[in-house]
């Protein structure tokens, strides 16, 4: 069983779809136990599994990775050569090698088998916004 | 066919449980050729396939991701905000963002397709010690 | 059903295999609905999803990454002490600590999902030639 989730983005930041993906799961009726992939059909946000207690859990995240892989204006990154679509759109490739293109998560009694505090994140790293297609299977 | 596994850590660092897996396999019985899914559900840990011959490169990995990413009480971390967890919370978040928590192994005549110097790591991140858990699946 | 792909990497960087991949999902005439894993067999590669249209993305990726994790000559290095395999070796286990280890692909109508700019990547950490090891199954 398969499909896509849409998600629209408004900037770089953190945004939760676990629950489209649960409603997804309850409304597929697939079998029980399996597993679930997911694959963001991009290469400049990412996939993420994190926590989904605290906000600024997310805020801190993004903000280690903006210092870690600042934009190509920054004279730190001045080495970069792919800078015409933006100095945001190196930084998300390399951002997008760092941190997950796909995620497996199994699946027990119907539920995936997330922790207490899991949550399912899209990592946009582009700060335009953006239509994100991340392509869902259940196996 | 699935189980979870539990594994106790004491500190920061890397635990294999390489052969905790196998033996699972052995005694799962299931189809010999498929794939089997790991899946840690925690946000302060992560998954690793990692060389298994020199114990110095788990030290490496570990003192390497330290100063990458070193503890919200370090001067330059002083823009983190979720810090009340303890100075290594937030710091294991990041980490759990640049590695796996879920893991997809082909499995080919009842084995594991890891390469020679392949081992099965969890990367504890926290310096307290946890109990951890891996679902896994073999579909 | 499942396949290796055997790819020759003459030093550091990416190497494409998409077409590879494609070529066995058309031969291979599975079920055309499911999902395609691939798993690198080493500790000192990587796979990939990178855009595939600019070779400059790939040329910044591994410029970046080098200069995140330079080779353990170089003085802020100073601490790694597995360095007797050459001063790419260790740096080579952390990029594939940092980078994924496996890749998961939803299969639709007998086609990998792949955005419109995505290809599949190893990216060699080693600057020696290698012969690296892709495991796949399609399932």
């Amino acid at each position: 069983m398969h499909c896509e989730f849409t998600l629209q983005t408004s900037g770089a930041g953190l945004y939760e779809f676990t629950s489209n993906v649960q409603r997804w799961l309850r409304e597929a009726k697939g079998a029980s136990h399996g597993v679930l992939t997911l694959f963001v059909r991009h290469t400049s946000c990412s996939l993420l599994i994190q926590e989904n207690a605290d906000p600024e859990v997310q805020t801190d995240l993004q903000a280690f990775f903006q210092r870690l892989v600042p934009p190509s204006t920054d004279p730190s990154m001045s080495y970069l050569r792919h800078t015409y679509e933006g100095p945001d759109d190196m930084p998300a490739h390399i951002k997008a090698a760092m941190m997950p293109v796909s995620l497996t998560i199994p699946i027990v009694d119907g539920q995936m088998v997330l922790g207490t505090w899991q949550g399912i994140y899209l990592f946009e790293h582009r700060t335009a916004s953006h239509t994100r297609r991340v392509a869902a299977h259940l196996g």
